[in-house]
């Protein structure tokens, strides 16, 4: 109602404006009058329905102070944690030479139409309030396509951390959210095969082992090879798509469960099923692949020895980057979206993360692929900006954190001051505050209390609980004197020092304790 | 329709999981038979309608390639300068010892009715897809009191940094974007009067420094003082938030149409209207709140008295921060939003911007106040946490630099890469992804071409248009020696390194060009 009643009013600002010109052009008097008077009755009335509106909206509020389900604010500590993590992974980026863009929370919905399969049903719609139909975005790898269509760009190496929406179901303390971060690097360009897919696996090991998460291995697989077995087994071309979000399911699901839904739901027949299952066990490195070029069925598919291929040169180039032994290619790996077209990814923790006395297994922490035809899909012309590119499970990294912080594992500092201006004394917040400004002003990370005559041990404690290593105590005294003391917090120790070289010695002191700590961290 | 077809499909699951358990259990044969016929026909019908999803949602798509209506992709470069503005406003707020939070892009949509009022109407909804019903946010201010509410806390110094969505008339080349970053800083705490609420204003100061963005001024009023102002002219009280409001658009138009605003919709008396013009005109420094406090009607106002008195602390502690040359007392300023209850502050730059040939007139580019009441709205028992805080108007801020961008005033590097891994000669491929790999283990900022021949003007020209400072150029007869070249790109000049050397080399390299950038900046 309240927008009915807006647009209203919107529209009484024209009746206004009208107003104003009739009694401006000196019309004939009668006609202006009984115009003057229908107009005032109407402003009248609008004036009553918009106080009725703010009357509405001052409603003292009932209701369960919550964030939206599926969602979680960052306190500092978590922001701590997880600008930690964004750090380093943004380190790997730009080691690589990747430039940054960021494109809007939502898109046009047609943008995201047709791109994920059964997994639209999981994106966020914003209501239609006038103008165009608009979704939350749900990864970012569309949106990207969608930038290079829309700005004709042929050739671009860019990493994307953003938040991303799905309205699945939330399990948050597995790190599972309806709001998440996704820290995407994506290679587009047309370039020779698979030397930009296998640095996208080099970049995924490089962050991996800078988050020191644990033992991994990266699962490596091709959807032109599940396409060419799932001929090879007998399924239809028009099911290659949908047997595919299938197979997807093992690494949650059973076989047999999977099995069952080929079946019942994809309409693939028992035998080709089965023919599946022989070849979804199997993985291994490039014997693997040498003895599938080799396999009656696969070896007479077109798709599957251009997929056998693909792997067996991808192999290659992770021997030339020092990360062979962190790739395992495995059959069974067919990810979710229907966009991917070429070499697919996912990095998994092969062991459970030790959390204080417990164990938590966390699984699958990267994954991505190469997709050749999405940036077509937005193009009048078709015109294909061929793709690969990985997203890194950045929320299951941040809830591993969490839980350690939370156990006491780690300990983390929600903000860098290195100084706190502190007072023994009544009556000193003036001296105080001009002492911050002078330190503000030489750059150093200061702070102070906000009351007028702070006792002296909150200020210190403070100082304790923070982390803030030095402190400025001012006294009477001391200031006749024209020094200041300086305090080591943790060491509890005091020292004069003049006033007026009170900024170059705590400079001297802070950097002394940055070496310190950088030296035994 | 797809989603209705979607939640069928749903219960479909649970018929089949009815169907695998009616079959297990070895039911009455003739009853499993019929009951599985009537399933397979179910089956048979959903399959069909969710084939029809699928075809509907691949169609080819005839529509316009755009970012939604209000709203931008941000391009490497704009990325740049971006990260560089928002880095220097973080180092500013991390100075000032304040920590960082985060909180979901949408709030449950009664955490922000009555907050906004007259702007409540420019609120994105999402849409109800069933469950809680959502709005995104429309600033950083609202979701931080509800934080603070729901996890009952009473101190808090924070800086968040996001974008927030306005469904406002964009007017973009200016900066005015329907989704746009805000950048706050506010200090939550029952502290004495005044004291946090100047460290605001310090802190916007050496954030306009910062950014050398041009001379700027810090407009600042207080809401008692205009409440005391409506009441001495005779404004009735319930009426002072919406005249507030009125007021508020003297900075966009004349008074004369502020006037006839307050006349002819806010109800306020030509007399009233005429007395507040005589005030709104007022502004200067210390001496003016002294005159004000002499003031007849002022002085007999309890509120005008509280806000003058407010004021006259708040201007010395300003001079006690050595800001207050850049303060200034202004009775016009009045901040649109319901929930100021003190101070109020903004920015304005003094001066139009040069671009290029061209002057651009920038206007605000901060604002903020004291809200003490705002928590409360959201605590069961309306426990008050006094707050106060500014946001930094960033999207101008990028709109300039931009425009000094396009015109040629800047420049901005979008990648950090330092060395190019180069071959002059075909096959080098696997040569250089063993080198990319050492450097990037060492830690490297290291590109390469994704071709396998890449051609050496092509890899020289991709240095020099990037700022790439170094390339290590591969030769045959180079590596058979057991040397590589290293070429400085902008000397075109390149030495001979023992291949064994090559890191250690080239860190000492980017090292002494690090110290030159840093030196001569």
């Amino acid at each position: 109602m309240s927008y009915k009643v807006l647009r209203f009013l919107k529209n009484h600002a024209t009746v206004m404006r009208l107003h104003n010109s009739v009694v401006s052009t000196n019309f004939t008097k009668s006609i202006a009058t009984s115009s003057q008077c229908k107009i005032q009755e109407e402003v009248a009335k609008l004036l009553a329905l918009k106080a009725q509106i703010t009357t509405e909206d001052a409603a003292p509020q009932k209701f369960t102070l919550k964030t939206p389900k599926g969602t979680r604010d960052y306190n500092p500590q978590q922001m701590s944690i997880r600008n930690g993590v964004l750090q380093k992974i943004i380190n790997v980026f730009k080691r690589h030479g990747a430039e940054c863009i960021d494109t809007p929370v939502f898109e046009l919905k047609e943008v995201l139409t047709g791109k994920y399969g059964e997994d639209s049903k999981l994106i966020y719609d914003l209501k239609d309030q006038g103008g165009e139909i608009l979704s939350l975005r749900y990864d970012l790898t569309v949106p990207l396509a969608r930038y290079l269509a829309m700005n004709k760009i042929n050739t671009l190496k860019r990493y994307h951390i953003a938040k991303v929406y799905r309205r699945d179901n939330p399990a948050m303390t597995r790190g599972r959210y309806r709001e998440f971060y996704q820290c995407d690097f994506d290679i587009a360009g047309q370039y020779d095969p698979m030397v930009p897919d296998a640095e996208c696996l080099k970049v995924v090991t490089e962050i991996l082992d800078a988050l020191e998460i644990g033992h991994y291995v990266l699962k490596v697989n091709h959807r032109r090879l599940l396409d060419g077995m799932f001929e090879a087994c007998g399924v239809p071309a028009d099911k290659f798509r949908t047997t595919c979000s299938t197979v997807d399911k093992l690494d949650k699901s059973p076989w047999d469960e999977v099995r069952t839904e080929m079946i019942n739901e994809k309409g693939v027949t028992p035998e080709a099923a089965d023919r599946i299952g022989e070849y979804v066990r199997l993985n291994g490195g490039v014997e693997l692949a040498d003895q599938l070029l080799q396999d009656e069925k696969l070896s007479k598919t077109k798709a599957a020895v251009e997929g056998l291929q693909g792997i067996k040169l991808l192999l290659e180039y992770c021997e030339l980057f020092g990360i062979k032994d962190k790739i395992l290619f495995d059959l069974s790996l067919a990810r979710g979206l229907d966009y991917y077209t070429g070499v697919i990814y996912e990095a998994v923790l092969t062991q459970p993360i030790k959390i204080g006395n417990e164990e938590q297994t966390v699984g699958s922490i990267a994954g991505g692929g190469r997709y050749d035809n999405l940036v077509g899909m937005f193009d009048s012309k078709n015109k294909q900006v061929p793709c690969v590119g990985v997203s890194i499970g950045v929320e299951r990294i941040f809830s591993v954190l969490e839980a350690k912080l939370a156990a006491g594992d780690i300990s983390v500092r929600t903000s860098d001051v290195d100084v706190y201006v502190a007072s023994a004394q009544k009556n000193f917040l003036e001296e105080r505050m001009k002492i911050c400004a002078e330190l503000w002003n030489a750059g150093i990370k200061t702070e102070q209390s906000y009351k007028k005559n702070p006792k002296m041990l909150t200020q210190l404690q403070h100082c304790e609980e923070n982390g803030i290593p030095l402190a400025v105590v001012l006294g009477e005294s001391e200031l006749k004197r024209g020094v200041v003391k300086v305090r080591n917090i943790s060491a509890r120790q005091e020292d004069e020092v003049p006033r007026e070289n009170l900024v170059q010695e705590l400079k001297t002191r802070i950097a002394a304790l940055s070496v310190k700590e950088n030296g035994t961290a």
